[in-house]
């Protein structure tokens, strides 16, 4: 009995989320090291199917990570870094984009829809849907086939999520001349979400959120502020990898994405968690 | 964490209800000794509610009881009963009809309303929703003002259904003269969820579903055939107020309804707990 | 051959008043005093169903009157009265809405429907129709459940009235907590009107219309303009029930509502001889 | 008073009418000798575009008669004919057309249109509306350009009564070469009717129905048969150029057309009588 | 081989004009002097056919002359003119809207129809497609029934338009009594493609283009501002029949439409040549 | 004035064919040794891109070739083969598909994208298009991840394909346990058309099309029937990579493919000599 009480009150907590995400857009970036465990990442991806089977219309963005490094390295292609970023030259992005549309975007589609989504593979060349821009040399050093989101080109996008489809979206971009750019796939999340005016933009990390001391595990923000998210840069404390996703969360907010949320994508289920639940986990970004 | 797991799971488990459910409506028959308790009535009501938020079309078909008794006694309006059926004269049929439409209709409908809801409330009369005939002579005895169920006409169901809104339907008819008739309520809902062909019909009473045997809390029939239940009445373990409620399950069946239960409406949320679990609560009449 | 004539120049004239009200709103406000012989309120009934014969969209608000005290007295209710106005508390509301929504809308709903109609009865209750808040006291008497309209939530109207539906509304109001509220019915048909921009309101009262001098029959009004209703109230050429009828008028106009009319409904077929002649009957008040 | 009471009375009778053909479609043959008093003609034409007004869509097929011969005759061309049926030879045929949708087809246009009407000139040109072939010579003789119904292409005449546009037909067609036909305009509006699977088709004349006994101005029948007309036919009391007509409303029948009715046209408004009164005018052809 | 290169280059040029001109409105003005050679006319009927099928709307304007006067003079009726003006009296423009609507615009729709196409005749008086005043007096004449266009009624062409038909109008307009005025057609053309907002007017004429210098073949204008238009017909470059084309682009182009040509209708297929070829034909007129 | 006459009449010749296949599905196999000649490729894209601008649908299937022989070998993957077929183990099939659908099929997204189409990328595991089941095995030997369709689930290509974009489809299928296979590119294209009953279905290939004699140029059939085709696989005289392609030909016209075609993809714009000519290029197999 007691069970049944708390069945159902779990339920009457969620329910209105549904009534309220009914047709919304949430935007996903899921990838590289929170990836990891197959098992976890496999209720990440019923999660993103019940999203859809209750009116919900997910968009996937992925990265890349340690499957490039190892396919560059098998091909005996050498990767030179600069400052942590790198250098890919001709035979490098044939790779990225191998790996990443033709592998990694691959497998993701396949377990959506083994678990019972339609899902559709996507990169920026498809209907221009990512249009980019070569970046900016950095120190004086030139990356190569490293770019920047020019423009969304996101009719495909809402075309296929509109109808029952979950599209998957590599990250890489279509330069003017046809060339292919690899872009950071943060950035690119945070840019269709923006595109997409979407409800939800949701980044899975490997850690819990955003802690206001990270030596101390009790001091996670459950809700940080943009302007404090910049205070935390600068002193340190968002750094590296985490400074794409905030940023990403940044430009959502700013461009009309109505929430936008830091997870950890390496414990099971965080979207429902996130999405059905009053309290949330991990750490929203907002205005 | 563990009840972020468990937490998850329940929600992995209800979800896809709510897609099989999208679109379908579902009859809820509710009333007499199953509203006794407030507090119940509206975890049932918010259940109704939450029905609707996630793209259920719930009906509401409800009964009078002791209300009707109350009001006629303060008119000073003799009920004479033949064989437990109250004699329903033309003094009676108008209080019966001003209670029913006039008081316990609206109640239900501003409940639901207060809760979130966009109920409308409805009787036979209205579109002629419910054409009546008199009810033949039981042993000899005109019972007045009691008929059965000629013909639905549930267009305008349909119509507030598919919109918004939740009808809540009191069982009162119209005969071919104009005349007010009185119908039991189970009777009615059994006929407007056949007439939807209704994806569920769910009858919530005062106890929890059928026994084997009446005297062993131990013999819930979770699930129980037609002709079983034709058997049961026979050895009279169906009996009574029982007769109508799965009389109506098996005309919907035979009509069309997907699936018919029998639910004890005294318990807190059984409508949530019977639509959204695996293992439901109650017995599932079918064939 | 001339009743040929006659009748052809008659439908000649009637003809164009369709083309122009063709999906338009016409709400009629009916009831009380206005009610009382049988054989003309069938040929007003009669009216409404033919307006929604040719297009015209008819929505019914009616009042109460004798049937409420009759009820009240018979349950040995004590009416109490102030300056004219009836002291409602919680017993008197409960009978006021069992009347009003239980038997007299019923009571319209079928006799519409006998004639051909498509009538569905309301509430304010319903859909939250009539939003009410308590009408502050009077000379400091508290009157109790007596209420204004503070909000009209129209969808649900607008639902069944482009549908093939003749919507019957009882002036019954749903207060913020759920609460019952008595409300004037010339007041509610004023603001139906006025939310729908309905093309017409017309008040069928037991009078031809309005006099410049009441005790000179030839002095009935044609045409009269806001500001000498304004005027003529005070000078209390207008008074009493007439007030709440006028008012509903300029309510009705100062919101959008293209004509209003007060008409005699104690004579047969008034609708039908205002709508559809050009000279029309009873007085228009306009801006 | 009185006065009140007959005229609600007419429209009472009339209004059901609007409501049962409402959105159908109604073919008016028009033409000849029906055409001659101008003030008739203006009853006539008035009657179209109210039908128009009211929802019902009115199609005009006319034909020619004595306009045609003055051109002919002013232009020196010589009629030849051979039992009654003028011999139409190549010069003949262009001063045909050239009359029948150059001026007969304008000015019915221009009339309806100055009425208020929005009518549309259209001849079996027109999207190929009248595929015509050479009618069979009779005994023997070559007619010329006079042409059979070979198929009617309704989709024009659809698109245009179905939009606000009242279609007026002149009874030209094409024959397979692209040459000019005419064709007897009773029978083109019998084939139109029957494409159109109208509601009712009538034909104006210049008496007021069949006649039992010609010589009986009593004798009019109200309503006659299939089988009567072709009894009626046989024994010669159906002649001359009632023959067409009737044979036009048989093959409408045949067809799919409700009702086929021979009116009087030169009495004023005889559709609107016809139509909008419970004895209508005139003979209706049944099955 | 080279046939294959060849015809895949003019398609290669070609099919981008069609995605550019697809369900956009061209109108055609056609008659007079260009529709002599039988053989030109039939490919330019064919070039409006094919426009029609790859989903560009033609529109056809015509005019009359020489065939008006053959009737006028075969009729007897003397023709009077005023510096080359008709004076039109009211004998000759019965003649005048006959040999237009009942002739020449028949022609042109039957051969369309034949050719495969799905044309529509229709002059001002249609729906009041054209709506005319009298012209003023010229030098103190009176001209008669030659009129002015104060207003287009485009509705029925783009109902035909947008729908499988070729309207083709003939130049007659209707008065605000329901007089017939006879109108240049080159005006009519010129304010049918500004009331549509064509994304064409074409002109056919019997002259290649517009010459700076009409002596020498080689100074044909491809291009022609409209400043530099006035500037021509200052000097007396452009004069005559030219005029109303050249005024017609001019008032075109002020109203909204694209791009307007004047083409010689003498050679075959000139609408084809000047919309499916990079360099055109003939002469823009634009801003 | 040749030259124009020529180019006209070439024009007149194609835009027929525009009106017929327009709305119609066209898919186009294209790849392996057709794909050498950039400049012809370029050609080819050009032909679907303006397909896609005149309103046909195509849609377009590719093989693979040198290009994964070339990544296989760098990655010193060996590949083996039996009978001319290879065996296909976990590792090849992961390259194979990295080079289909990361590599090929983005270039020609990319390619027809550049030249102003929108292409849009998928393989067989895109919402589940192509459902595969491994191939049996062939004289006993296991060919590893070498599949044959089961099912086209073709949705997501009429979505994609009646809106603005061009699917391009890499022949990779999605097993029952979400495996990858390999799957005949000849084969996929065939039971896509026939999916989705496509109008055309085009091969195209490195030879004119088939010859009745291989030896003499001259024996090239422009139309050969199914069982021709059949007498022709007997003798020898259809062979080798040619097979797939007449079966999946003949496929498609068993289920209900229009006309199915046999080109040479080597000679620039095939696809619009085919399609918009009266005597078209290579071999139309047909029933």
């Amino acid at each position: 009995m007691n069970g049944h009480i708390q069945r159902a009150n779990i339920l009457v907590e969620a329910l209105p989320y549904i009534q309220k995400l009914s047709g919304k857009t949430v935007v996903v970036k899921y990838g590289g090291n929170a990836m990891i465990d197959s098992a976890i990442t496999r209720t990440i991806m019923q999660d993103i199917v019940l999203l859809k089977y209750v009116g919900v219309n997910p968009i996937v963005v992925h990265g890349g990570g340690p499957e490039i490094n190892r396919v560059l390295s098998n091909l005996d292609i050498e990767s030179k870094f600069h400052n942590g970023l790198r250098i890919t030259d001709k035979d490098s992005i044939e790779v990225v984009e191998m790996v990443l549309t033709g592998k990694i975007n691959n497998n993701i589609v396949a377990e959506l829809n083994m678990l019972g989504g339609s899902a559709v593979g996507l990169c920026g060349k498809d209907a221009k849907l990512i249009e980019a821009e070569k970046k900016a040399p950095t120190d004086g050093v030139d990356l190569g086939y490293v770019g920047e989101v020019k423009a969304i080109n996101h009719k495909v996008l809402e075309l296929l999520s509109q109808d029952e489809y979950i599209p998957v979206v590599a990250p890489i971009g279509i330069g003017p001349d046809g060339h292919t750019y690899n872009i950071n796939a943060d950035t690119v999340a945070g840019e269709i979400a923006a595109a997409l005016k979407a409800e939800k933009l949701i980044f899975l990390t490997d850690i819990d959120g955003i802690y206001r001391d990270p030596d101390n595990p009790d001091s996670l923000l459950s809700v940080v502020m943009v302007d404090e998210v910049y205070r935390l840069i600068d002193k340190g404390i968002i750094s590296g990898g985490m400074i794409p996703k905030v940023m990403g969360c940044i430009k959502g907010i700013e461009k009309g994405v109505n929430r936008t949320h830091i997870l950890n994508g390496t414990l099971p289920h965080p979207i429902l968690l996130e999405i059905f639940t009053d309290t949330g986990i991990g750490t929203m970004v907002t205005k």
